[in-house]
């Protein structure tokens, strides 16, 4: 028995257009039993008080729900809801759908594209941004790795987590058991959050040794992953994982890989994750998306140049993610593509990120 | 006689750190009288209420009115200040200064970089966004040619016009005269305005008839010209010109080029524009600085697929900037590049713009 | 038979935060089938891309099905769902809920309060800011006038309408058929959409004859309704209407009276609302809510000073709701109050409002 | 000899609009030699990329530079600038001008307005936020209640600090040096300047005792001043104070008195403010202005109910500049007051203020 894993990519009117799901489900070539996971670009401001995330998991959680006839809570349970919020400049919104089922033919020479979602338990608030969730985040990568049947964390591509933030009643609800958060700034929250699962994907993939110094988290800003990435949200109180790579044992049409993305406006990095799965022309169709995350140079300063993505307090960081969006869609012609960005830490150098590309084989 | 025309290009800490001009001046290479123009991207908003052009437009009016010896009204005569707010994402704060004067020098057999600048009356708030604001404009920029000697306007390769906006009492005062504005919307006066000017332009440079249909002033999108970008601030009530090209009279050590942007990922057309002065690899020292103009598309759409460039409402189209700052420098690998775009008519088609490339001969 | 009339409120932790309109319906004291209408402030931006609205809606939807045995389709038909978004300062993010039924008991000597809801058809984009929205909602308010046994427009004393916005899609649609929508502007066009509303309540209680000149709309600030609110959003294209009032048919414990606001600071109008149904101390536990719908003044003047509601590109007219919630809440005592406003037309003098209250008698 | 001390309140068309202080100065009743301060709101966002400050501070400067006959080097050491940006709501920009000068004339039986300014020394941007900082901050409020005569503690009814924030340019130079800052989020910075200087003014009004442990700075929000007010800005980096009473070397024709807010919705508290000064009816010519100062509660609870001031991450905390300018400008009828509120510490109790106000004897 092998694994086929597929990839759907479709547009999104709104965050509660269920068209681009619904249509393809009645079509009949995806089952939403198969459904392991969904990486949504929602247009909200990617913040604490980003409601187009929860409209949209909640759509597409009573989507998948109906159409799977599972119960609602049941479907949060196999399906990791990744509702990325952001999609400022030219980053369009859409919806892509990952899938996997046994099948009964033999892989291939050659590895293909692999996936399985995994989730922690639910983090107390003064967990958040600690030593607590790192190990929880961990864990469950690795179960991830073992699901995907990805042997070593060299077959691994990307990992995509989701998780909490800190809202004032989760702050005010800690505080009352006496407890202290790693920050009451709701919105710096996310960052914590973000550089928190970061460093669990670096300890899940080896990247980072488990005897690590808890005083590294959020801090060092030489520990990262190369292959990981983090989004924050309102939405739920636990972690979900989304490991993808290539495994022997799969008979996906499709391919995954990725490169490192040294700064911002690294348009080498982009070109490099696609040679990475064998494309060299642009625009082209055998490109199903690209998965990029960046992080705001803690200096400030990009090519030694100082920007503004520290001082402007109206926007915040918020314009980061235009930039990542753009440098991927302008080198491979498509506006559809992930790419979340902010401040944070673990996700690739200081100021720079990653970029991962599934491609047909 | 000649002209020698040079290009300084320096950052700034913020918008009133004159280091960079001070320094430059200091250092004997940079003559105050000679300077004809300024164009800087300051960290504002670039919309109604951003301060940081009329703080910047200040400082470097009084810093060469020292240095010229001249009183601050005739700097303004006698320079262009062109203050363009908004370093959204990558954009360096930063600006660049145009000098030029006769020297006794034979030209080359090459064309080489000119520059001059005009201004008209100031603009009462009832003609801006019309017909009056495209007549005095396309005189200007008549003006600024026969002054940089651009025989033919094949030769102009850049125009750049600084005009005003409408606040409430600018509108106030003019319906207590009875008269109508083009809109009571203050940030979308910003758009009309800039309109008006860049249809000027494309008067100006023979890109369109004198004898046009003024209902096509900011509503016929079909009309534009491909080398003319236009930015509007709170701190001036005329229009200043600035007209650039390749002169046979020049004995400058500077070209100029420009190339279409067919949309706000067209990274190609950012590489035609350098090629057009003869680079074809980056990142290279040749390069002075990239100008590009960008245009929010008005159906939304960026090749087929839906952005969020109209409907949010809180960023209004201010990442469109971080999107053609980051086009511009992810290919030039600089960020300290001059990129300006927002909802907006007649600068290149619609949804996208012009790059020009000024660079060491 | 006379109507008994119920209005519970409850806070809301988030958009989907159902647990204060469950423990009521839990309770008993709240049957789901009587409730006619929900006015809920919910934390978006109010602008068109705020999911917050949505998110409470399906949520409140849902909810309100599943307790009344219905099809979600069918409570959308019977209950007006007005979802205003924007707590911007100290406006409590909560929910009321308006239940009315039939009972048989013979109604007091004095009038009590009464509500109903009715909605118009949907509209096209093409018609949304214009006499059709206006004769469309003028037809709703009749209707609900006449379910509540309001009899004279004299008794009617609140009147909200929610109403749709122009999305970039509905724009292009419109174009598409070859039809001009009022503005290309989807943030102005709620203005138009609250202006088209609240014309028609106004027509709708005989404020304004029925043979209006259509050239009005949106236009001539000196039309108004002096007792009504609209609010839009992009979760619906047709008009609901919520109309309440003291009936002599109700036999209601609750009470319903208003009063105009002269500007955005007039706390004596705030008084004089609350004198209206008898209050003349506060807090007071016999207030159940105060809505209260503001305009920014066209010409930006507050007692003629010049503030910058017109001018802010950054944060729009979204602080006019900061402030009207603070007249409000600094009056009654509770940061639990309804307040809406914004750019817009006919909702009270300009630059003024109306304040409705509704209280124990 | 006695002081005469003056106070002129004038509006401002934008923060360079410098007509109201130069018809002043030109009318003869105001010689700028004797001015010792000037408090503006001008209309930027109040956080670090405020340049509506910088530029008001500029064009007062030279303008009192101009008029005084002085260096203006000399002008900032001699006035005090208060630019506090922020105009959300109605809080109309303006600015107030105070003097003072010695007169032959005997002061009356009944103590009156006097002012005096001081500074510190600028500091490095490790020191704010801390212990430096309110030491420094303690002594320069004693100096100035000396020169200004102000006997007892009893007498300052509000002080007013204007001091430094974090750039990220000022945390590079810091870090590089091997240095620590108290936070590395510029827009956070604020909050920790403001609330140092204001345990800095309770230090030096001895309503601290001057052994106070220094970690309950920024951390224990039952130390604060009942008086005081900071506001921190980019434009300087040493900390300037104006303190100001009633002394009964003062033959002023004004007076100050004070009350403290308990909350942002605290009318009460407005009203107790007015009547330390005689004034129990409003509007009155009586009042020349109303400085208040709030502060965001750290729980982000009003009167036990949700707001979304500590989650709304497009806003952040600016809304409660409109919600406390609201508050003082419904109670006084005039919406030319000054409000400055955000997250911040020691400026009352928390999620309340203080508002002092300034009237005619």
């Amino acid at each position: 028995m092998s694994w086929d894993c597929e990839v759907f990519k479709f547009p999104m009117a709104s965050p509660d257009d269920m068209s681009g799901l619904e249509s393809r489900l009645a079509q009949g070539g995806l089952d939403a039993q198969d459904i392991v996971g969904i990486i949504a670009k929602t247009e909200g401001n990617g913040r604490v008080n980003d409601f187009s995330r929860p409209l949209a998991h909640r759509c597409f959680r009573d989507t998948i729900a109906r159409w799977a006839k599972l119960a609602p809570a049941q479907t949060e349970r196999q399906v990791a809801f990744v509702m990325s919020g952001g999609c400022e400049g030219i980053i369009s919104p859409h919806a892509t759908v990952f899938t996997r089922r046994r099948v009964d033919r033999a892989p291939g020479p050659s590895k293909r594209f692999s996936v399985a979602m995994s989730s922690t338990r639910e983090l107390l608030p003064e967990e958040l941004g600690g030593e607590v969730q790192v190990r929880l985040v961990a864990d469950a990568v690795r179960q991830a790795m073992a699901s995907a049947e990805l042997d070593s964390a060299n077959d691994v591509h990307y990992v995509q987590v989701k998780c909490p933030l800190l809202t004032t009643e989760r702050i005010n609800a800690a505080k009352q058991r006496g407890r202290r958060v790693v920050t009451e700034d709701t919105t710096r929250s996310l960052g914590f959050s973000n550089g928190a699962s970061a460093f669990g994907i670096a300890v899940g993939l080896g990247e980072v040794k488990p005897d690590f110094d808890p005083r590294a988290i959020c801090s060092d800003a030489s520990v990262y992953t190369t292959r990981g990435a983090a989004s924050a949200g309102i939405e739920l109180m636990n972690c979900q994982v989304l490991v993808m790579g290539n495994s022997a044992s799969s008979v996906s049409e499709y391919l995954i890989g990725h490169h490192r993305l040294e700064d911002l406006i690294d348009a080498d990095g982009v070109r490099a994750a696609l040679r990475s799965v064998g494309v060299t022309e642009t625009p082209t169709s055998r490109i199903v998306n690209v998965f990029a995350k960046g992080q705001v140079p803690l200096d400030g300063l990009v090519r030694g140049w100082r920007t503004t993505l520290l001082t402007d307090s109206d926007l915040n960081t918020r314009p980061a993610r235009a930039v990542l969006g753009t440098l991927v869609a302008s080198v491979v012609g498509d506006p559809a593509i992930y790419a979340s960005a902010g401040w944070g830490y673990h996700q690739g150098p200081t100021g720079g990120g990653v970029a991962a590309v599934i491609a047909r084989a």
